[in-house]
């Protein structure tokens, strides 16, 4: 049997502010920190032993990923950055606070704007320094593949190719393999793994920090998906993330 | 213009209590720490931009590299983890103490352990726990490679198919290449550069957590190494490492 681990990063400092983050490279807050412990001891507990690690190439999804292979003795696997792992952009919206936007565009358009599959919110300008193709991360990237904004459709169709080219051969290669990045990019594999329907998709809310576990067959046949959580504790988690785009959260 | 940075870990646990280490797998200390951290601010000053990092199995020298790329803001490059660039493996006097064991076995003898070019300590029986065919870090590896002591000579010539097949491939597709690793196993890279003969390998002292730049032309010609940091402070460091294995010190 083989196992996917895709872990959603812990809460960061623009989580905590409520503002909407995207490509913006924020770190996590001491609670991120410590939940990214806690997924280690958690994937420790159940003697996960990665083979290798693709992440994304936001300090967010990095150090949470640094974290919980430290927690678990394993920072010696191999660590594979994608900025193709990236959260979905948000174009001119990174860095408002959600309730504020709710608050002057309304919940509906917030929801779209967050969730809608094909919709994507106003899109920056190249001049604006916000933009990737200003950012030193991305200078060996065809300018012509940096987004200035996305929908989920975007987000998803750019991670596809690397889910081919890397984390698909990865699990042939690997037993467990760890993915750390994003709730939309880890969304956009989930949507693949299990098929999903757009609908589906939008009301598919992944829990920071909680492992999020795909077990395969030899022949990389989905058998079985779960998280490595409680029942209880999951639902009171999902539900904090899908308040996070109301106006009145 | 190339650059290839060598940088060996900060202060360990037991490099603090004079311990010998060698694939013992202690964390560093808060002052070592603080030592990366530091190795980061100068390489972030002078603008490296890594393509690629290149470290050990041993946490020491990955959390040395993690709290480089931390302060220089370049979490994103891919690291390759190797046991190839672990520091000589030191047999039974893995743990025991440096100024104790120069006191039992004579200053000479130990310098000749530490630093004899072909002269190995007393071999670890494969029935002791300390002997790596017992650490899961190891277990891909063909068990017939992994050493239970080792002269400097046997350190290098396990680095050397690394250096071609790795380290030496990457710094043709990238400017700057980074290698955090270890005391002996950087000396076997600065011998195999510079074209040291065994008795100036002997006297080469590598400081920790300071820069070693090697800087090559775009035919990977060699053409100039120095440390980031002043004459005098690298002379007091290479004192210090020299002294660590006499029985006054």
């Amino acid at each position: 049997m083989k196992h996917l681990v895709l872990l959603r990063h812990g809460q960061s400092q623009w989580n905590l502010e409520n503002r909407f983050t995207g490509w913006a490279d924020v770190p996590l807050t001491e609670k991120g920190e410590a939940e990214a412990r806690y997924a280690g001891v958690l994937l420790k507990e159940k003697g996960y032993d990665f083979g290798i690690a693709h992440t994304s190439y936001l300090r967010r999804a990095i150090k949470t990923l640094w974290l919980t292979l430290e927690e678990m003795n394993q920072m010696f696997i191999p660590v594979q950055p994608t900025w193709r792992l990236n959260e979905k952009h948000y174009g001119t919206l990174q860095g408002l606070n959600k309730a504020e936007t709710a608050a002057k565009y309304g919940d509906e358009q917030v929801k779209q704007w967050r969730r809608g599959f094909g919709i994507a919110p106003p899109s920056l300008d190249s001049s604006d320094e916000r933009h990737p193709i200003h950012d030193a991360k991305y200078r060996k990237i065809d300018p012509s593949l940096l987004p200035s904004t996305e929908s989920l459709s975007e987000t998803i169709q750019r991670i596809m190719p690397y889910w081919e080219a890397e984390i698909y051969p990865s699990l042939q290669n690997h037993k467990h393999v760890l993915v750390t990045a994003h709730g939309n990019s880890l969304r956009g594999i989930v949507m693949h793994l299990k098929n999903l329907s757009h609908d589906q998709v939008l009301e598919l809310n992944i829990p920071t920090a909680v492992p999020y576990i795909f077990e395969f067959d030899d022949n990389l046949n989905l058998l079985n998906d779960y998280f490595l959580i409680d029942q209880a504790e999951l639902q009171r988690r999902q539900q904090e993330v899908a308040a996070q785009g109301k106006s009145k959260a």
